[in-house]
């Protein structure tokens, strides 16, 4: 079964005529979608993608990923925004945050800060370990994983060699054209394509999240398959569609005043999931002064932190529940002689029965303090399941954006910060904002 | 120096007759908290903690976290909200979020969640580990560390007998009072005291937060010093003292409609600290339907994920920086024959000069896409830094909320959950609730 959305907690804030009558505009923009006819329809490569991928580079992904493993006790991939989060994001629900205490390959994300004690950390992590780089980069000159990569680069070739080096780097890039693709070419390093037609928040599926997911003993088959289930059952137009539902419901909370949506789990292991939703949500619709601001909470941990403001505070916000049935592992609560703590009520029942409860319990308390709800159900925590989420989020992610009337593929405000420190930090051809800008700090 | 805030940003969305037309009711809510008759003065013992903490039982800290160091390869501290935010904030930011694959004692977090998944990675990071535990609750049956507990008691009894498994259990409890207090007397486990005065969310600089980061090997002299040092600075009511111009510039957005506050620091180190400001803020101001939601990014990463939202999307937030003078440690950037990838500008720079000129492009882009931005600006990530940003912002928050008309001390809606949880898992004395609740799960 795939992904289900329960907006059975949405009653008293939206009501079925309010979807009724988004509905004529969800058809229209779900047809946009399908005839590629919308705004940033360059980008809608990801529609497909789960069936019409590359599979002779599928295979080589693999294959790589194998090698990595034979050859490397640490694996760092250098990339930033959507260039590591997805792959971090399902490496993380899949293996816990503790994924490095215990993989015999550790997976280190770099190049996407710029913080050099960040950078010493990871150096001193790879000291003695065999290693392998994955760098991820359209272009190969975004400021952040450049500077990561020259100093990985050295670093392999002073340990190894040029030769050596050059085959334990893999450059994640455009097919033909951008410095990283020639320097790869030049130096014989194995190449996985970004495609043209995928940003970069969508890229999770292609090479781009692939290989270090791959690369970090978890099954790719697996996740694609469970793309396509999403993609076969939620490429529609109908109003249930629960990627229709969803994007309608935060359109219409949006159209009341909500500002906010939190997406909420009980599961830490989500929490760099709900990062790659983040960025999803957040660049895909934040721009001409709308959108629905993305935030994130893990539960019950957060119910002691961002819980009284949830519950009581500002009412600007919705909230977005991601549940699964089954829990990857659990525990079963023991008797206590004497029960000192009072909690021999829960003797024999599993953690996973008292964390559920926790949820309904917590869902019926932010209901009644004002919050509407949804929940996106799924199975288990498993490469199947992630895939389905994922091609939800995606494709809810696009029909929202346009109901929102915005170009849901762009993102022109990331380019702001980038002119002012290439500006600032004085590289060439940027001479005249410098002026300007020097003049504005304070 | 001490802590400075940079409000020159602020210019064009507050105006500096804002401030003074707040002044008076800053004043009078310093004098408030001077005199302890505002609401909730049963808990502002953070106030002169700084001074007025218990020599003695600071002495037992040192000599048991010396203890702990000796006789443990992990450390275990269970505790949830409160009880845990603080020390693992501090730990990471001082030991970065590597800080477990570098240490020789490793310090994991347990009992801030029910998912039994996590649980069980807990335990296996435990296998073979010779290991100490803090349990950290006031009452002793918060639901959440006492699950916890109950696992970690009976692990340590069971490899190590009950009189040295006594030895390495370290309760901070109450005073006197409450199942904890109990159990630990009976049992002959050293106590520690969570004040009568201090709130959770208050309580880092207590045996709560001290413990666990000293145990981690940092040094909470400097941390107290750090605190001292702030609270000689700040406990006044003058305009221009930056504890109290961040409150009123908090206020004065917030009167003008804006709902989201979000901090941003160019560290990754400090993603933790900023998780436990949020419970800071938000479980202080965010009730009566009122208060700015806290939110928070790490940049130069973020700016690849929420920069588009931030930049150009609904203006309903503004943006609080924390910015260090000086990095931890730095990383020079080499040049590179060839400038394959066009950073040689850089070449000879160091990565926090290129992160300082980032954060300058970042504010610039902001504030011109209407962003109101403020400094908070430190001078390096140490303990006494830490020590008085703590401060810093524990005092903010105080007069931030007196200002906003709530009690910012107590916690009302963390309770709704819970009644609901109880009632959903059959506690005895909830059977009337739970008739009705489950009636309403849908």
């Amino acid at each position: 079964m795939a992904i289900r959305l329960n907006s059975a907690y949405l009653d008293g804030f939206v009501s079925e005529a309010d979807f009724e009558a988004m509905a004529p505009a969800m058809r229209e923009v779900c047809a946009k979608l399908a005839n590629g006819t919308g705004a940033g329809n360059d980008y809608i490569g990801w529609r497909d993608l789960p069936v019409d991928y590359d599979k002779e580079e599928f295979a080589r992904i693999k294959a790589a990923a194998r090698r990595i493993r034979e050859t490397s006790d640490v694996l760092v991939v250098i990339g930033i925004g959507g260039s590591y989060l997805g792959a971090r994001a399902v490496i993380e629900m899949l293996g816990s945050q503790f994924f490095n205490e215990f993989s015999p390959l550790k997976v280190y994300f770099a190049g996407n800060n710029i913080s050099g004690d960040y950078l010493n950390h990871i150096l001193k992590l790879c000291e003695g370990k065999r290693l392998s780089v994955n760098v991820v980069s359209k272009s190969g000159t975004t400021t952040e994983p450049a500077l990561a990569f020259r100093v990985f680069k050295k670093l392999l070739e002073d340990r190894y060699g040029k030769e050596e080096a050059a085959k334990r780097i893999y450059a994640t890039t455009d097919r033909a054209r951008g410095t990283l693709k020639s320097l790869a070419d030049a130096a014989g390093y194995e190449t996985f394509v970004i495609p043209d037609d995928v940003g970069g928040r969508y890229s999770v599926l292609t090479a781009v999240g692939l290989l270090p997911i791959a690369a970090a003993g978890f099954d790719i088959d697996k996740l694609m398959l469970g793309a396509q289930t999403a993609r076969s059952q939620f490429s529609n137009d109908l109003p249930d569609n629960p990627v229709n539902r969803y994007a309608m419901a935060r359109n219409i909370l949006y159209n009341q005043g909500k500002r906010v949506e939190t997406l909420s789990c009980f599961e830490p292991a989500f929490t760099l999931f709900a990062e790659w939703w983040k960025e999803l949500y957040g660049e895909s619709e934040g721009k001409d002064k709308k959108g629905l601001m993305p935030t994130s909470v893990i539960f019950s941990t957060d119910l002691h932190s961002m819980g009284q403001y949830i519950q009581d505070g500002s009412r600007v916000l919705f909230e977005t529940f991601v549940a699964f049935q089954n829990p990857a592992s659990d525990f079963t609560v023991a008797e206590e002689p004497g029960d000192f703590d009072g909690l021999n009520y829960l003797g024999g029942r599993t953690m996973s029965f008292v964390n559920k409860n926790a949820q309904s319990g917590t869902i019926l308390a932010h209901v009644e303090g004002g919050v509407p709800c949804m929940v996106v159900e799924a199975d288990r925590i498993d490469e199947q399941n992630i895939g389905e989420l994922i091609y939800f989020f995606e494709r809810s992610c696009a029909v929202s954006g346009y109901l929102l009337g915005i170009n849901p593929f762009n993102q022109p405000g990331v380019e702001s910060y980038k002119r002012n420190m290439f500006a600032l930090l004085g590289k060439p051809g940027f001479e005249k904002e410098r002026e300007q800008l020097i003049q504005k700090i304070k």
